[in-house]
């Protein structure tokens, strides 16, 4: 992991793949610009790691390269869109956009999703309501159920994601991205293709015991936070992202690992408030800035050396990435040169880091 | 624990005592119509438990008993109340109805309030929407501040507590109301009046250790649901019912079990959407049921009996007091024996539990 690649060259490479895919160019560069940005960010469960997933996907017929994406559904502060089984990545920058231009006239707008596929981080999706000084929050059916009810053995729910991103003044803004799960599954592959073990508390195996080694997952499930609270708060979000929008949920949900070719039919949403509709929206990103200010000087216990915000990590990972390039994971970077050679396309070059 | 109060005549109760404390009729109606069904739901950290703290904030002139709640801010789907320092039960009451209101026209809609004060358990509010096939959701800033910032030691965050509430067809509904720690602080309290020790996780001390003594909790802080995220919810959820609508937040939350002059400020918001605009509302609830069952269904653990739904504890709680009547700890009963006598109203009388 000692070279690193330039985000640009990223995007270029993971567009470039998905052209020859088959995607048309425009949409190949917004699934290659949010999956570099998924990357950048440190999201590396749901960044560059899914090209090779996707593309077997694509190859399979089992997603839709040209989809007609459209609102089915529609009030002046909702929508519901029809995703056509094309790559999430556009349905949700879509939906946001919407979500947006809603809650721009509304104060605050939900748009829904069904026919979606994997989208990547749900942060991604919640900051786009952020250039336009607005709160985003996103939700999701994860695209493989391996949570349990609570009490139970049959997996049933997925990691269902939230993600919620406020914008404040002179601090980065607030992101949170988190599965319900103590841990997401990406999380898991990620260590299982870094050859690492979890820690305990990520999963059990179906006697109740930990289960560390990432490559006995199948042989158990993820833990949900705070025990049925979690199991709780990944129901209900599957009731607002999946049930609501008559997408898959439960039972109905495609384990897209095992089955390449069958629709998803994954359900998002999201929804935006625009701060302006409450008061000054200087003033709003003022008092941002001082919760996080004084949430940040508090004193810590010993060992703390600093006090982080949600989201600020990756916030810093991205500036550093954005100037430094991104470094790849050995084994991923051998096997997305594999996969560029299969496809006749020109190979990542790495560059020394920066001298 | 072995006589029970109906339902009816605890709310008279509380309504009396409210009114003798200086409520206009109709609010103490309200608020006493609330705090007996927080009761018959099994919230008993926020149902009678808390008259006699609300009548010490009353006589102390900490709140304020006439208030002119009005809109201050208002889009077609949201709207910001300024709740005049009331009662928290009537000002989020009042954004419930307007929020199903605006739901109703737009699909989605968004209230939140300031100048509020605490409301009872998130659930009522969220359920408000169930009557009419609406989906609600509840969050609010925590009356008191326990947590610190995840590595932290000064306690910046209170429990901010989030509901959602789902409708189902045939089932009961969906109802999640949880605390973002692993114990809300009212339980803590209800612990410490009933004399039990709490389970380690619940809280720790400042210097890790965990504490089990309810009546040390003001040596230590609750510990978040799955660690940073537990605290990173918290903190969101802060933002969305505290600092977007200018509530307190941060270290200006207000104590309120120290602190019972000082405005609380505080913040809560309500989020209404309707699934008629999503599609056909029988077949949502349809679906809602499928689910439930399918989960309900699942294979259990060693051990286990039953799979529960959120909320389907509290529904079997209210339906079983509402036919049995409710039971107070008797340190609760007595303790309103003596407040009932003090203020010169009727005794709650109690009757055996049914033949």
């Amino acid at each position: 992991m000692t070279d690193r690649i330039p985000v640009a060259q990223l995007r270029r490479f993971i567009t470039t793949c998905l052209e020859k895919l088959g995607l048309p160019p425009q949409d190949a560069a917004t699934v290659g610009h949010l999956m570099a940005e998924a990357e950048a960010q440190g999201s590396d469960g749901h960044g560059v790691i899914r090209l090779i997933p996707y593309s077997k996907r694509i190859r399979a017929g089992g997603m839709n390269l040209t989809p007609n994406i459209k609102v089915v559904k529609e009030k002046a502060a909702m929508a519901l869109l029809d995703g056509d089984n094309g790559m999430g990545h556009l349905v949700m920058q879509r939906a946001a956009q919407i979500a947006i231009e809603k809650a721009r006239n509304c104060g605050v707008a939900w748009v829904g999703a069904r026919l979606s596929n994997h989208a990547g981080p749900a942060s991604l999706y919640a900051r786009m309501a952020l250039e336009h000084d607005m709160i985003g929050m996103y939700y999701a059916v994860g695209n493989a159920n391996h949570l349990p009810p609570w009490g139970g053995l049959d997996m049933l729910l997925s990691t269902n994601p939230i993600a919620v991103a406020v914008p404040a003044g002179e601090e980065p803004p607030v992101v949170l991205d988190m599965a319900t799960t103590v841990a997401a599954y990406g999380k898991v592959k990620a260590k299982a293709q870094r050859g690492e073990q979890m820690p305990v508390g990520w999963m059990i195996d179906r006697k109740g015991e930990p289960l560390t080694d990432p490559k006995r997952s199948e042989e158990g499930f993820l833990m949900p936070i705070g025990g049925y609270k979690g199991y709780g708060l990944a129901m209900v979000v599957g009731l607002l992202a999946g049930t609501l929008n008559g997408a898959a949920m439960g039972s109905e949900t495609i384990d897209f690992n095992k089955d390449i070719v069958s629709v998803t039919n994954t359900g998002q949403a999201i929804c935006v408030i625009d701060p302006d509709a409450f008061g000054e929206v200087a003033e709003f990103k003022a008092r941002v800035d001082k919760l996080i200010r004084e949430l940040r000087a508090s004193e810590r216990m010993p060992g703390v050396d600093r006090i982080w915000m949600p989201g600020e990590q990756s916030h810093a990972k991205r500036l550093a990435n954005e100037r430094d390039g991104i470094a790849l994971p050995d084994a991923l970077l051998a096997n997305l040169h594999t996969f560029a050679d299969d496809l006749g396309v020109p190979r990542l070059s790495t560059q020394s880091s920066r001298a």
